[in-house]
């Protein structure tokens, strides 16, 4: 491993689609109206299953050419060749079907990575619903600074800025929780198949053993194959030995579930806070208010506490805001 | 591994080319002009290829995730999974350079299955020419009891007969070699890429531990990230222990060119009674010569001893017996 502590791209990727490395053909049309924020994760989902692809049709030709060494062991017509091929054989298709568990615990993993995703697309709008109207609020405000209608949107930006807060910590606290998942998956899913290959490739090198190749000369007849009670015995020990394995794993721990308490603790503080400033939110209509709002107001959508931790809201956001609000 | 103790596929396979399970396209006709003895082994080489095929393109697919992944981390704007991201993309490309030397390996021993392939394709040649020539005599013999031809054939019937013995010998001495060497290095290299890989993603679970993953809410800000350090100093731990990898295998031990001792002796032998014969191998006119020559011309190519073992003159049978005879 000799190389570079970082593997990030150096140039930093303009946001063009044409900056894109990788062709997707048609599917690229579906990351094109991707929201912005979630374009990366978007395409890296999308290589992880052609990852995932590629270990299915490993496993697939693994177990395939089990089969066919097998059956060209027999037609040798040479009964240690073919004992030991159909053995080798059986500890091949076993290899195939790790290298499947393998490409279907990838796809589990994928499927975490994709509640981040979800989530960085649901954010985007609520981050352009607060840019818009904290955009339109200035454009009026140098043109009619006396317009009514200021009021009506700095209500609206003090209730954008709340709901983005929420969304923005849903986002920090489901991309932590889940790339951490995610990867402590991905990375135990290598080490089962690792371990258990290793299991299935020593007892395979056994069986090679027995197969005799001294060379004969032209005449000579090769000694009758005496070794398949050794060789069946070696099966059995592969087998026996992937039944023990057991996952030996330092923890990966995570937090992400486990502080209910502390976070009640939090929220009982911002219900506190809260309910100081209430009737404030109700007439709320100086430009301080809503400059202050990021601290005073970030626990107004209590209920959403609980979201944050697990994500079942994830989508209001997007179902709040409009996606023509965002364009 | 709760299978059968035997992968073989139960129903006889016909020869006639429908009997195939895999279409292979264009490339079967490629297969069909194999002579019969070497189309399971150039279909099974085949397989190998698309296996070969599929960890590249796993690995391929790995490296460009791994880069993906950071830059997705870059752009979160969060300092920790910036890091994070950064440190198990490089981990997981690592883990994709692992993927991809082992389709290398895969593929160096797919080549070496292809010796036997090849010995296979020349021995086809071999029995076909001893068959036709038995063929011959037996019907002139029938028709034509007395004509002079018989003498010819017979002679030739000899000559044929000795060169398929060297022939099969040379088949057995080289699938058993062959077949050996291949797979104890393709369990070899499964081992290695297993054993690297197991280093690599307990690193990877390391450094995933060091993220955050509490879940903070609305208008929290959080901590700055301090691990940069044990970050990158499981980085080189991971390239330490990747540096001091080294393969525990127990042998996989050939013979195969270990027996000149005894072969050599085996050759002196043969020398000796082949002294005894010279003077009938002259005048052979009779089917008891023909029917004996079985084990008294053995060892009548007797400069084909060292390419038994060597394999160098596995060619020597279809160059010296047209293909138009074997047809």
């Amino acid at each position: 491993m000799n190389r570079a502590l970082s593997i990030r791209s150096n140039k930093k990727e303009s946001n063009t689609p044409s900056s894109g490395r990788r062709g997707f053909g048609l599917s690229s049309l579906r990351g094109a109206a991707q929201p912005e924020l979630s374009k990366k994760l978007f395409k890296l989902i999308k290589s992880e299953n052609i990852l995932v692809q590629s270990y299915e049709a490993a496993g697939k030709e693994r177990i395939s050419i089990a089969s066919q060494l097998s059956d060209w062991g027999e037609a040798t017509n040479d009964d240690a060749v073919s004992d030991i091929s159909d053995k080798v054989g059986v500890l091949l298709s076993e290899l195939g079907e790790q290298e499947d568990l393998y490409a279907h615990n990838l796809d589990d993993s994928r499927a975490i990575l994709k509640a981040i995703r979800n989530t960085e697309k649901s954010v985007q709008p609520s981050r352009n619903h607060k840019a818009k109207i904290a955009d339109e609020i200035a454009k009026l405000k140098s043109k009619e600074p006396e317009s009514a209608r200021l009021v009506t949107l700095e209500q609206e930006l003090v209730r954008a800025e709340a709901e983005n807060l929420v969304a923005e910590a849903q986002l920090t606290n489901i991309t932590r929780q889940k790339l951490k998942e995610a990867y402590a998956a991905e990375f135990a899913a290598t080490i089962e198949r690792a371990e258990k290959q290793i299991i299935l490739a020593r007892h395979g090198r056994r069986v090679l053993n027995l197969l005799d190749d001294s060379p004969v000369v032209p005449g000579d007849v090769r000694g009758a194959w005496e070794h398949s009670n050794q060789a069946r015995q070696i099966l059995n020990d592969a087998e026996d030995d992937l039944k023990d394995w057991q996952p030996e794993l330092g923890d990966v721990s995570s937090n992400a579930n486990l502080d209910h308490a502390s976070l009640s603790q939090h929220q009982h503080q911002r219900q506190q806070s809260m309910e100081t400033s209430a009737e404030t939110d109700a007439g709320m209509t100086d430009a301080g208010m809503i400059a202050g709002e990021g601290t005073t107001h970030g626990g107004s959508h209590r209920s959403s506490g609980s979201s944050v931790v697990t994500g079942v809201q994830q989508n209001y956001a997007s179902s709040e805001v409009p996606q023509s609000v965002a364009a």
